[in-house]
């Protein structure tokens, strides 16, 4: 459901919860927010078995919710307190404070430009930043700042990016083909909120050079893994993965072209879903109440 | 989800609920779950924005739903009363009565005994029923009743399939490429419970030959679509649709071919939809709640 | 295959011929390449049984061929002529001049941009028109020029549309969402040299407003088609389709967001394959010799 | 492009050839076949630029190669010679002897039992080999020799294995989930002649339990892949790939039964692409000239 960006629209409400299972829960939370007067318009619900953990998601509207968020939002954390549960509130009418970085391949950069150009992404970017130029021109004639930094001391440059999305208060980091490694320390105080694209269908070629080492293996499906970044490198939870058919007759170059589209697809569709609010994060695993 | 099917499990039951939308309607039916004990497994929830309507599926566990079910049902009916709405509530373990119609071509088919044989589909097959002797052996080979009704006098051959329908209890009905239309009586006496396979993507190439059709239309994706049997041929609910890819190289005769896969592989997602209870429907369009 | 795009690479060479089928016709064809000195890169042949016409498009490279191409071209022809054929010989590297007409959903366009500027598209595009000012900033931001005609008088519009591609020298011409009907006349004088994206997987909605009759019939998968315009709007020969899984609760506004990816995707491929002359024309079908 | 299989037809042959690059290749084995009264019906060609290596598949009907194909098969020979090639030439009516082997899982059998009775594989399958019992029943009822091996003892197993394949003269074996890994001297002595299907998509999930750990991982996409079996298990040159999308309520036991869709497809085309003779090999990659 797209929901609509207009300024006197009413507004919608996204809440998240993932705790341990119980019974009743779900009766709790919708009471909860019946009682405010809000109507439900999609519920997203799932039980992990194994686990034994109850995520849901909720979007809703209306009622005293918006006349007075910040005492909803108390009110709902005494109600969610004795569940143990993680949990968060946000208006989706909000647009989510994005942060892209970029280094020298910039069709994944040149895409989350046009998405959020066309209101398809509801972001808001307060700059790019890279560790090269070459993305300079197609940032700034958005009026976009674009800030570089320079990597040829890399701790000292990631000190400065660290402090860089501190001042810019990135509510999201987006790594749009950025290729240098984040520091654990950038990882974990941003945990859940750094979102990389990489140019595999993960786990297959994990690391470096995948489109040739996928023309070496002779696949016929390339792909594109969207997924948090997490300290172990490629291993973080997959939000979204595209793929592509090839065939023989594409040499490593056609593999680069043709990985490009899923890479865009791929991180669009990721971004989309984080903004929206859609994700809930397990250890390893990535819940994704898909519309 | 994949629900064991084992003898001493403990039971699951799936609610679907579609009514009038208003305030507090989840919080209702997930309370009233919650106080007889049911444990919430998956909900999905949808509310159309333009017909105002409020759609749901909750699969939950345990509790006294299953000491005493029919209690349960009485009382869930009474609870659901007020809000003028239509619901069913079924145990997930119990196979669902299914009759299959079929003429010649006996993909479908094969593949529909395929998953019933290795528990893939929850059904039981009290008998297969179809217009030709061709699949007769496919089909007793598995100890499943075949019916041959003689189509040369179509008034009374309808006739018999609706008795035989009703002697043998159907409770869903597949039409798995059976070649005969059937008449406005039988569509409205098991309205929302037979699913057909129509051999294009529709809306394109409703009606008769369509792959001879797509073939000279030069389309480079042809398609299947499963979808409910209404009184308009080729306009009942949407349920599954899939698609393949054709090149130029590709003749009538591939098309059929490729064709087969996509109208088993649509169908049997439909069923297998339908059957645990993943579908309701609002006029011509059905809400899926796919896992 | 990527044809390298170098100054001083060897010239690559794409010979495509159509014509009434016979024996010996690609030994006749490869024979005359060889004494040539062309080395044969990629070759695609298909006999079309039912027309009985034979099909092939040949890439090979080096030899007297680059050498003096008019001498190669004025000698193929010689030998191509008592075969009826229609042939065409072009140089791989040499850009199409690709004039793109574009309304107010601007998309498409923003994508051929995106792909000519990172050199996938191996076209020149001397100008973007339009029938509106709205996509003048991106287009001129490029360094190309932005020309609007006023359509208010359409007959008169369509004369100047007419001599502004004369004018131009527009050897591919692409309506990247430009929602006016070409008159007969351009069509005709441009046939298999104008590109159309239509939003929806012909032949289903044909016509206007095909998210919003898919929303209503309750399809499962929406798409696009890229084909020639040709007189009868919707049914040139298509070059490529694409399609889109979307669920209930995606409503009209979200089939345009979903389907605008593949336009986007469909019309580059089908662009692409054109620019790439891997496309021949026999009535209303497109061979396709994809790689 | 069908090839019809009846009795009168006019007979098509399908000619491979791989060798070294040079001028003049295609030009030499067309006129050859033009000369023999061939005609083409639709021929691959692709040059490996890094490789430098010429592959070709012609498929031609008529002329004197039916009227005297052994001659024609010995001339062909002699004309080849000069070129150090590979080549292979075969009637495509001719069906290919297949032996199948499976374990315990069975949805792969049934389904290329399916196209066999379909006619929609060109095979004969003088036997189904089995290291269990539990196949037997759809096998024999089909009218195929069921073999039961016991791999108590695998050195014996497989020596009896060895035996029997070429008893039965084997010219295709499919590993349609047979969980024993071949000896090094079976795969040899059957290079380019057994395919096997492992289910995921490779290079990831090498090994076993590959749904378990794809589950584990929390991917987005699960696949199988159809390859050649050789002495690096999972290695081989891959023919085919399937991809299905998975969501995160969808349990181990789900991608099991989503798999086995992608695993019957993904077999039955790589096996048709090989019984079709459209499959070339070059070290660790497979040519193959799809339709």
């Amino acid at each position: 459901m797209t929901i609509p960006i207009m300024e006197h629209a009413p507004a919608t409400w996204i809440l998240k919860v993932n705790c341990p299972d119980a019974i009743g829960l779900l009766a709790r939370i919708t009471g909860f927010i019946a009682q405010a007067g809000g109507n439900l318009l999609e519920v997203g619900q799932y039980t992990d078995p194994i686990a034994n953990r109850f995520f849901t998601r909720l979007a809703f509207s209306g009622g005293s919710v918006t006349e007075a968020p910040e005492r909803f939002r108390a009110s709902i954390g005494a109600h969610l307190e004795p569940l143990d549960a993680q949990w968060s509130l946000r208006r989706a009418e909000q647009p989510l404070r994005t942060v892209i970085l970029v280094s020298r391949e910039d069709h994944c950069l040149a895409d989350l430009l046009w998405r959020w150009r066309s209101r398809e992404l509801n972001i808001e970017i307060p700059a790019v930043i890279s560790n090269h130029d070459s993305a300079r021109t197609i940032v700034e004639r958005e009026g976009i700042p674009f800030e570089r930094i320079d990597f040829t001391n890399r701790p000292a440059a990631f000190t400065e990016l660290g402090s860089r999305l501190r001042a810019l208060g990135a509510e999201l980091i987006v790594l749009a083909r950025f290729m240098q490694v984040l520091p654990d320390e950038l990882c974990d105080e941003h945990a859940g909120r750094v979102i990389n694209i990489h140019h595999s269908f993960l786990p297959a070629f994990v690391g470096a050079n995948p489109y040739r080492r996928a023309f070496e293996r002779g696949v016929k499906l390339i792909g594109a893994t969207c997924h948090y970044a997490t300290r172990d490198l490629d291993e973080g939870p997959i939000i979204e993965q595209d793929v592509a058919r090839v065939e023989h007759d594409h040499d490593p170059d056609d593999l680069v072209r043709l990985g490009r589209d899923c890479e865009r697809i791929a991180l669009a569709r990721g971004v989309r879903f984080h903004v929206e609010d859609r994700v809930l994060l397990h250890g390893s695993r990535a819940i994704v109440f898909r519309d």
